[in-house]
């Protein structure tokens, strides 16, 4: 196939802070177990931007140049020979994570957390930002036709949702807190939503996510820019509409999402970070007056920072506190959820660049004015 | 209260078969921890029309006068000495069965199984179609303003759709299938998709009742009438479009409320005895194909007969069976359910009577022609 | 390896029935991801007596020459080239069943129940008893040195009953019923006991078996041979001590295991055979009598009838009804049981017969008078 | 009954800081669902020393003289009208928190964090150090003929164990590290192994505590005095013998007791108080490379301090962070798991005491040299 154009598969390639480059490299080979895709859209995640910006999240360092890019869909151009129940021109969505498969965690379903997951643009391995990848089958999610590209790898920050939603145990009728109205705690939101719930709260220190989390779904929006701890705590609950005397309790569950709070041009994120040590804050003297008794406290998206919590209250109060990383089997969940109208994601806010603009795509969502910047990857129209 | 009026109380007691009297009792006095109802609607039940026809359901036999009548709502008329948080005025729904609260079943959460559980209009205890009612007031829960009296009483057979669809751990993106279309079959639907299902499959031999349920949100419909177990089990896997080479499983869930079918006019409840039976027998063909493995199989509303299981394929394949009998903490959620429009009850079709007419009101039951027809107890207008 | 002794893997080959053959095959070659297993011990179950007998079990059925056996041990004899953590020399226990990994099943944690295991000695795959297999290296666990090679054949059927426990979630203080006291009966027995059940009662109509039982651990055992249901009912509660007006209830779970019962010399099958109808009956009769509302029944090793339940009873009461197929994540279990002293085999019944003697060793399997016969396939001692 | 001697009911009444008085109050009635119990043995716990030497305990304060008292068994006196199951001489365990029943969380089966709970000793609530207490007779439990009166009020720390490792899902064959070798750490142990777990490892900073540990059951103890962080963290992973190259990951679970530690002599408790910050900071430290990805860990015994946790790793690794707030419904499993000798409280070391004598019952507990200090309040023998 790379006979006449080895370098045919263009790829926007990481070299350093700040230093994307867009490079021809070879068209891979499936191995036996895995696809050929060639990509079509791929969104840009606020991990992305960070390693673009930082060239590092946490442990993890850019040491060699890495392909981009995790939120990706795309059609199936080839199949390995051991590959069962796909076919050439199968439009996907990428589960971006590949797991060994044979460890604990993998046997007994919590594949997100192996210590051996192969992850698009984690280092060192590439992501997706490119014209072909190869991807193992298994991790491939064929896409509905009513299922748009944008959408499909809009699959990827909709499973955090999902998976974070399962943690908490979303269950219907019942009143979620979510603190930060970024992308991640949008999803959150329509998932819990499609869950079931009947009131969910968003709280953040802008006006405008607030809004548009208003108009996604979001119930109650409350802005706690310059609130106290206990002035947003008592804001919280009057908006929910908890009465002291309630005869039965109502169920509290937070989802929290600050990570996301941080992606935005520099001038919000640098209030943000401000800000994210007063939600650590709030966190730790809301929570425990706004989480029910025996409610379940949610971490999704919390970066390499270290926050702390005063647990002592969640203790007595019996307060389940649950990580939220990655997803597992949440893709098809995901899909369906977009397939059967359960989720609308036509309302993001979002931009498109072509895969030669991925370094202007990166600055546009390093703006922020938008939820989700694609990159489209295919050199032809849909 | 009752000094000038001692037989005030307008009751709609039972004596025997088909032998219903309008009777005047005295209004009951509140004990400490009790509130006195003054009733406004009550919702007539399939096992009240059954008590009527048969005085007895299973081993539970009417061997004196009972008060019929569990599915109700009313207003606060007095609050007994020991009662927090309610006030005379107040609306509320009144959960139906009264648990001992001490027992191991209660004291673990599953009241609904508690031996000692005091349950209006199941012998020998009295139940609500009268003017006033006494109730312990941990059983009574408050109508939000939106919420009106009709919806408070259907809360109870909302509870039940509420509870089984719990048992049967519905959640976000999977594909439902419901055999029965009566009135526990229309509120399993309801719950269903209210919890996120993508695909609710709903199965009867009556087109009626399966356009209904397609008007209040089934996704699919079908109707097996004279359908061979394996031609049905097949119509099924085809409508949810499960493909045998499907990449992933899908989740099926099975609710069968077969109960239901049973209510109806004469004639069809002599084809739906007949259909009971081949509803058992499809149920022990059908859902272990259809039933995906690791899945969970629902019982809800079964009455006396003696269905069996072929359980040798559900143990192989891992099949939960579960039963859920009557619902437990579930009347919050099915009144939040209702106040937030996540359900919407105003298409169920329905009929009204007076107090008075109650023999009418039965009798318009027993035709079937509607799904829910209400007694109005109260004097006054709303 | 293979150059000179080509034939030098001898295997117990079954070609039909009654017609088992020691052939020379060649040694395998592991794949990447396996390992080369130098078989050591194979104890030989029922279904590999069944298939000896009758040349199939339910739709399996053996169309082309299979070697038997799969409870079995062995020391690694070579490393494929993708395996860690393996050297030559480490002895193993080998889980039978290999599954795909990469289904809805695997991906959850419940690939007992793969549509695509591969499994020793199920048609149309080869059994481990052999000089010589190959395994998938994910699937064989690795001996503590305080665990011989006949304990470590006997995590198979332990990781039985460490499954059939789990799935009737088996905790400390209670109660556990098991019907049938063959050895899936004796190794849920040992399970129960080490999850912290107080009393283990056993009932079966062999005299011997119950013996052995009350000497492996059970606390009480109940011959109901000619019982009654309703007296063998009376008997169980009478014997596990509940009053009828006990303060709080007790936790009964039946694991019923009546596949094992039949595994005995003839005459006593037969009779087996009829206990067992007459168990299936007690089973319909007894058990929602004396398991109490909310518990669990659990089914294991039901083998190819189809055994009834009557579950309205069940389901009025709430009694979840669940199957257990074969184990999931039970082999590290299973061995930590045995290497930690919690579970001990030693009393397990035993006789022991070289891989030449396979036939003899199976005639003798089927006379019964043992719980366990192993074969040992090392040709030198251990 | 209180006719001639109504001052007849001595109690140890705390009237402040330093000051328990033996007063003689009148015998209590029993309301219609409560039993009069005749005392026999009070244990004495840490919150009563607490409240002892500082008259509050967080935001519970001593306002006005309270009887002290929780761990408590006696003999029924007297039988309230409504009570069923009881007769005067039955010999019972109190569970020293009587909810409210009726309350959300009492309804959901989680009623140690009711809001409403009446606690032996709690603030403003009376305890049970007397000749006579009355107590509702659901929280009365019967204790079976070979367990003590001794082993009946030990019941009450038992059921911490037992909640707690209910919490941690302690199952068989883990890996249990309990923080703190104190009263509580103690029972924690015994009833993880009474669960099953293959190796609990104890760590404390007192080598006479870990003696006695590992004497009642402990399989490794380890003792971190001056240890660092990662010292003492990679002490705990060698002593459970987890290999970095192992195949298949072994299960971590964290109980922590920091509470009991600090129950000792002053001079010990000041080292503990300082062991307590460092412990935090171990905790903080270790606990994430110790608690395997997607194990749990639990918070038992916390008392008034606000401790802290760096929570970012627990999210990536999906650990759950849970608390443990006193039990529910672990009486009944507690007294079981005494009665069936799955636990042996036999070698806790104590000391005796008559009610007259509370006062140097009270310094003999603050010495700390024995586990359980008794305190017998029956004038007879038993």
């Amino acid at each position: 196939m790379c006979e006449s154009n080895c370098n045919n598969n263009l790829c926007a390639v990481l070299h350093g802070k700040d230093d994307i480059r867009m490079e021809g490299r070879e068209v891979p080979k499936p191995k036996p177990n895995q696809l050929l895709i060639k990509i079509h859209t791929v969104g840009i995640c606020g991990t992305d931007v960070h390693y673009w910006k930082h060239a590092k999240i946490g442990e993890f360092t850019v040491t060699k140049p890495m392909v981009l890019g995790h939120e990706s869909s795309g059609t199936v151009a080839a199949v390995g020979s051991d590959v069962k129940g796909f076919s050439i021109g199968d439009r996907v969505a990428l589960e971006p994570g590949v797991a060994c498969r044979v460890c604990m965690a993998c046997k007994t379903g919590k594949y997100n957390v192996c210590d051996d997951v192969r992850f698009f643009a984690n280092p060192p391995y590439d992501g997706s930002l490119a014209r072909y990848v190869v991807h193992d089958a298994d991790f491939c999610f064929r896409l509905p036709d009513n299922v748009t590209m944008e959408e499909g790898s809009m699959a990827e920050p909709l499973s955090v949702g999902v998976h974070a939603c399962r943690r908490a145990e979303v269950s219907i009728a019942q009143k979620i807190l979510i603190l930060g109205a970024g992308p991640i705690g949008l999803v959150n939101m329509v998932c819990a939503k499609a869950m079931g719930a009947s009131q969910v709260i968003m709280t953040d220190i802008c006006d405008s996510r607030l809004e548009l989390a208003k108009k996604l779904g979001a119930d109650r929006t409350l802005n706690v820019n310059g609130m106290s701890a206990s002035a947003a705590s008592e804001a919280i609950i009057v908006s929910l509409g908890q009465r002291p005397d309630a005869h039965h309790d109502q169920c509290y569950l937070v989802t929290y999402c600050t990570e996301l709070i941080l992606k935005n041009n520099r001038s919000i994120r640098k209030t943000c970070v401000i800000l994210h040590k007063s939600a650590a804050n709030y966190l730790n003297r809301i929570k425990f007056y706004v989480v029910k008794r025996g409610g379940i406290l949610v971490l999704v998206g919390l970066g390499g920072h270290h926050a702390q919590l005063f647990y002592t209250e969640a203790a007595m109060r019996e307060i389940d506190i649950r990580g939220a990383f990655r997803y597992v089997n949440c893709f098809p969940t995901a899909i369906e959820l977009i397939s059967s109208g359960k989720v609308d994601l036509s309302g993001f806010t979002r931009a498109h660049y072509k895969l030669e603009e991925s370094v202007e795509a990166f600055q546009r969502s390093l703006k922020g004015d938008v939820v989700k910047v694609f990159i489209h990857c295919d050199d032809a129209t849909e």
